[in-house]
């Protein structure tokens, strides 16, 4: 196998963009629309970056679409070491954020010193969703997967059995920080998959 | 199957990124920079946008960022209904480019008018290659399957049976007029490659 090794910057710049192609390899929680097979983290991220683009003008934040736009593209990199932890899973939160923290110091710092600083700066942002560009960009994280679960007839609501009140509070909460005429336009649809005719399988 | 149908302009941009989700099945001629699976239009245009995070600062061109992230995000949807058209195939450019504009008009058509025209008008730009942004963008398009196949050990360069001069014509042409000084960081991998003891598998 021929490797990519000019030197500095471009070796280093390089090596970071071949190492993050493995989130295209990191399976999520979710399925595409169709429901045909499991998301992965990359063409999700690419997904989230188009709806930042489609719905900005409704975000309530004073959000600059460019660094919100970084932020998705960067959100799910340490994924590569730390996998997906689906939103209705039950992983210890703790242990969850030290491998992110612990990948984010490794992927990140393969990039040239100032690049990486500058960068991870970016993805703290988002993780802590200190800012209006980070809790717009977290709202479009929250939002997609609903869709997609709407549109494939449950999807991951099913396999982890969620309830209408854990959706409401790991998710709903956080789309209407950020976006919350979307989820308003989302919630008939939303609210009819959980009342009780709406989980039996369609005729 | 419980669809998304809100009202204006809600029901047009949702349906616009439900129906984009389609990018994350239509299948490119570049593998995943492991060989083990093609590569799709959606989780290839994550990494773009990457690549043009990550290696911006080398555009020879005086590119807006934000732009031509927008422009990586957009730039493949029409292959929902045109397909993905390799670079080094023989497919009809003029039959390909029809299928292309009619693609993207129904796509395009799908969102609030004046968001339509404008996310149009940036497809555009990309495709006539009629700015800095877009010279910048297309650069980082034919950049990334040069790495994919170093990195994979020719990958599509032996499925389309490539030559140097033929990847010299169609590809570093191309990345020379936005990213120069990242294409001769790859080019001794990439001659490398294309010298008689370089396609010999290893031993
Ligand atoms: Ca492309």
């Amino acid at each position: 196998r021929k490797g990519v090794s000019p030197p500095q910057p471009f070796g280093a710049r390089l090596r970071f963009l071949a190492e993050a192609d493995r989130l295209k390899t990191v399976l999520r929680g979710t399925t595409i629309f169709d429901g045909s097979r499991r998301e992965n983290s990359a063409e999700h991220s690419w997904h989230l970056a188009l709806y930042a683009i489609v719905l900005g003008e409704h975000s309530v934040t004073d959000s600059d679409p460019a660094r919100a736009l970084k932020m998705l593209i960067l959100h799910d990199l340490v994924e590569i070491d730390a996998g997906d932890a689906p939103v209705h899973g039950n992983h210890d939160p703790a242990l969850q954020e030290a491998k992110e923290q612990a990948a984010a110091d490794r992927l990140f710092g393969m990039l040239p010193e100032d690049q990486g600083t500058n960068l991870r700066a970016l993805w703290d942002e988002f993780e802590a969703a200190a800012s209006d560009d980070a809790i717009f960009a977290k709202s479009v994280d929250r939002v997609q997967p609903v869709m997609a679960n709407l549109e494939c007839g449950g999807g991951s609501w099913i396999e982890y059995d969620v309830t209408i009140d854990r959706l409401e509070a790991r998710v709903a909460s956080k789309i209407r920080l950020g976006l919350p005429a979307v989820w308003e336009a989302l919630r008939p649809a939303v609210e009819d998959w959980f009342s009780p005719e709406g989980k039996a399988p369609a005729e």
